[in-house]
């Protein structure tokens, strides 16, 4: 006998990455020397000022609960942090803490959403938008990218056809997961006027607005007649290396903000009480250490996107912010007889033990797609392995 | 402009205790004393056993992601914990490790209940249970308590009607809050064999298990026919004073397992990695202070219980679990002329600075009801002000 499962379960998705990292772990156990490219995670030291300031909250047993929406002085330095960096003006009625980035997703979701609703989301993109949109109930309109000149541009015609057939909710991802797209000005401006004009809800995942390696960040709740309409995604893990540690932020209008909070009540009482206070050294800190981070992201980037650039039949640019590349490898694949990329993941991965995503791990492919696409990330390994995976793969595609 | 809301957040409940708290915490901003009796947060230091290994993994780089599921070794530790405690057979498959006990609530929800589904639920009961059935789009079946010879007991004519009218699932807190009962032998078998004969699905929230001053804890989930029908809700928070660490899991037959973990891989990612070594020090190491913490409780028990029960009109059992008590003041409240137990805890509050819950924060009061009852709890009040809040309320009833 098995417990009955109830039907929404049945529209649940996943991250379908975790399935490769069992792959690449079930190698390595045998043996197997592994490059790991396929997982967003960081083998970088969180900043030190965050782990005094944590290990002093314990043992000034900030150890009970906390208010559900975050201790008043976090929210304070964040809201202050967040005006500065979006050119907004926010206060701390303005933040939610959240354990991690990733929750803001599921509630952005319960709270704006009816079921049957229509909600863009992008795709290749993050696979917790559509999950999430399926499991409560909505229907996913996918939105694709381009080859820009200087990196993956939005598929605008798709995004008005979205609104046209009546989508009232856009989930935007700059900067994006997987393609390492960054929006010109006058996309992020463009798609904020048809979120105005249209009267638009959206949700601004903003996990990597910190790992940016030039130019300033923007965020589109800065535009005109955005912050009224805009949900922001915030997270600690990536500007303070601090993944494995469980917090973030939604940040939005005051009203949204005490819904979420009422889901938090619900959910999970309250976001860990002493790490707030690590989060909070983080962001009143001086900057050295996560510049530090950006560094260490930028030279393996550098050498990362050469690398790929030197294999015939590959093509990457060279993102200016996140810590993911998405090669174009249609030609490679051809001149190499794949004609399913997740063929050549597999063959790749057990020849060379070089491990990545590929685009199927982002949502399901669109009709009109034709070239191929994997998907690095190279938060996790370091310039020396990175250069010894690149020429196995370089062999293995030769 | 607001951002629209979706139609389920109108289904969404609270817990109304945060209220009565921020009741209190306002009065203390101008300088009232303040007797804490409402919440059940715990002023009680985390073993040092906990901190010294959380500290330790934080310094060894456990700050990356871990398994959705938890960390194997806790998972494992866990498993032969709560074999042995509850007289069952469990792997590291059966445990799903969350930020948190409350987690594990909303999780078997989603997972158990389809919407239109009936689930049985204790009330006077933790609120989260009704809010989560409803915001999930179930009918909650109220059951109560009566009053026995020796603590509350089930109203076990209100569990029979409720699955005569269809109930498939039921929610069951042994030891309750916020009425301190503890089953009775008897009682839990009645409700195994309702459980087995009628094929509920039944979520065991366990989360004051280890809180126990006398006698052996026993699990329903151990008893004949019951490990594959049921969840139990499972928490650190209390046996290790670590409330606000947010830590604990979802035990379950292996495949009701998959399903939650599924639900983290979508709204959390993981819990926090390095606490997990903290949790599985306080798991392995020897149980001195985790005793200690119990005897505090007792001794807090016993001092209020006396107090309570010296009050004229005020009746309170000795509960054997828990640190809550749900004294019947129906008397005391007639002497004093106070017609709704509201206005009786407003008027305490005020008056003396003595704060508590009343029945109306667990649930809508079921029609029969005609006792009045509060709702002491002991975790965040040390003996001495008990003693001096309990001669102030004896003086303000009497």
């Amino acid at each position: 006998m098995a417990i009955p499962v109830a039907e929404r379960m049945s529209r649940l998705g996943t991250e379908t990455a975790f399935a490769v990292s069992m792959e690449a772990g079930q190698l390595a156990a045998k043996g197997k020397k592994i490059y790991p490219f396929h997982l967003g995670d960081m083998n970088i030291i969180t900043p030190s000022n965050v782990i005094e300031a944590t290990v002093k909250a314990i043992n000034d047993g900030k150890t009970g609960y906390c208010p559900t929406a975050g201790i008043p002085a976090l929210r304070q330095a964040l809201a202050e942090d967040l005006s500065a960096s979006r050119g907004m003006s926010l206060t701390a009625d303005n933040i939610a803490i959240q354990p991690g980035g990733k929750p803001t997703i599921g509630k952005f979701i319960m709270v704006a959403m009816n079921p049957g609703d229509k909600v863009l989301y992008p795709n290749p993109g993050y696979p917790i938008y559509e999950s999430q949109v399926d499991f409560h109930g909505g229907v996913g309109v996918p939105y694709g990218f381009l080859e820009g000149d200087e990196g993956f541009v939005l598929d605008m015609e798709a995004i008005r056809a979205g609104i046209a057939a009546g989508a009232k909710i856009l989930i935007y991802n700059n900067y994006q997961n997987p393609t390492g797209a960054s929006s010109p000005a006058e996309e992020m401006e463009e798609l904020a006027r048809l979120s105005v004009d249209n009267d638009l809800t959206v949700l601004s995942d903003e996990a990597y607005f910190d790992i940016r390696f030039g130019g300033r960040a923007t965020s589109i709740a800065g535009l005109p007649g955005m912050a009224e309409r805009t949900v922001i995604l915030y997270t600690f893990s990536k500007k303070f290396a601090m993944t494995g540690w469980r917090l973030g932020a939604c940040v939005a209008p005051a009203d949204f903000v005490e819904a979420v909070a009422k889901i938090n009540v619900n959910d999970e009482s309250c976001s860990n009480h002493f790490i707030q206070y690590g989060a909070l050294a983080g962001l009143q800190g001086d900057n050295t250490e996560p510049e530090a981070i950006v560094a260490t992201l930028k030279k393996r980037r550098d050498v990362l996107v050469d690398a790929l650039n030197r294999i015939d039949g590959v093509k990457c640019y060279r993102p200016e912010a996140t810590f993911y590349l998405f090669p174009n490898v249609t030609g490679a694949m051809e001149r190499k007889g794949f004609g399913d990329v997740e063929d050549l993941r597999k063959a790749c991965l057990n020849d060379t033990g070089v491990s990545f995503c590929t685009r199927r791990h982002f949502g399901r492919p669109l009709p009109e797609e034709t070239n191929q696409y994997i998907r690095f990330a190279y938060s996790g390994i370091d310039v020396d392995q990175i250069t010894e995976g690149m020429s196995k793969l370089t062999e293995f595609l030769s």
